[in-house]
């Protein structure tokens, strides 16, 4: 057996495992399901600790999709989860912002999906960007000038399939010319797993862009980044 | 005076300058336009150094665009500037696999502009993506396959105003399944000045992106890397 590889739990560590443990926290993407397929076994486990009284919360760095999104899909997959037990990198951006009192008068941009201007926008934050600006070209010729909005205070950057230049260079005019404007990232996964059958780029994809072009590291909200843990440490369990 | 700020030559500095170097080696972008607007000077500048028999390369990083596609844009200045005397990245590309013997009946896929597609088929060797994958998209719904090219053998990504996530994953199946992909980057500038007004997301935003999600490093061939100097070297001067 390769080192380090998971070994299913004996008899007995699992009656302990189920003992001393109160609350179970659980990746989704690879761990719950692979794209919209359930991973086989997953509803018998829940159940059972459902049935022992557990706490459980689903953690997932991709922000895709907002928490509300989320109960949605375990929803759709026969799986009765509430909002409450999701935490996403998506609701971890909005929970940073909070966090750190970001004012309420300064915009967000978006390069990432609905999921973060839906987390952003519950957590009483005005975004701009994500899909929105989707199908944005940028036209090279002479005399263009690309216009930003100086009122944007944060960047946020997470897995975006509909990623183009257009936000690129919005995100990076924002971090570069507004004075004091946050770069937060959901996450840096190098791939994601969007399907069922395939990796697709990840987050770290897009971030890695906007880090190359605005020569700036980010605040990371998911994990490995402690911050989300710490969020639901205090918060939930 | 800011220290290490260029300072205007003495005319005895010039003299010796003009006395003891035989050829000149400019940058294009920022050095001899910005955008489509000549830098005062220029012309006056070229004329002199060419009335006293001096050599004139023009090296620039900027991948967009062919040696053909740089020699029309000088001559839409007003500049009169052969294909010899351009030694673009997007050329280096193609000297790069050449020197390495790179096999003819492997193909090349590129992210960026045409310029590098041109460059690869001058130099006989086929390649794939580039322009006609700007407008593709992907749609992430279950039992989603991305097909890839097999066939593939080097990847090439530069300055892509049409960077999109097909053109990502694209890229990065290639250099993650295809045994032995090269992954040869035109350079890593964070930023370029493809208008007059703005700085631009340059090809290092591009290839950092790919850098994230395949997790490995490109070969630079142009600067600061030496080997576009090394062939200028070599083949020109």
């Amino acid at each position: 057996m390769r080192e380090g590889a998971a070994q299913p739990l004996t008899a007995s560590d699992a009656a302990y495992l189920l003992h001393s443990v109160d609350a179970f926290l659980f990746d989704c993407d690879g761990v719950i399901w692979k794209g919209d397929t359930l991973i086989d076994g997953v509803p018998q486990t829940l159940d059972l600790l459902r049935s022992k009284g557990k706490k459980l919360v689903f953690v997932t760095n991709n922000s895709t999709k907002s928490r509300r999104q989320y109960a949605t899909k375990f929803h759709s997959l026969g799986i009765s989860v509430s909002e409450d037990e999701i935490f996403s990198s998506s609701f971890a951006a909005a929970m940073y912002l909070k966090s750190i009192e970001f004012p309420r008068d300064k915009k967000v941009y978006v390069v990432g999906g609905d999921g973060i201007s839906e987390e952003l926008q519950l957590a009483g934050f005005t975004s701009l960007g994500g899909p929105e600006d989707g199908k944005k070209m940028v036209d090279l010729k002479e005399h263009r000038f690309f216009k930003h909005d100086k009122g944007v205070g944060a960047v946020v950057v997470g897995l975006d399939p509909y990623i183009n230049y257009y936000k690129l260079q919005y995100a990076t005019l924002c971090i570069r010319e507004n004075l004091g404007c946050l770069f937060i990232a959901t996450n840096r996964d190098a791939v994601g797993h969007m399907t069922d059958l395939q990796e697709w780029p990840g987050a770290g994809c897009m971030v890695a862009a906007v880090c190359a072009s605005t020569q700036k590291e980010p605040v990371v909200v998911g994990k490995p980044s402690t911050f989300m843990m710490g969020v639901l440490t205090k918060e939930v369990i």
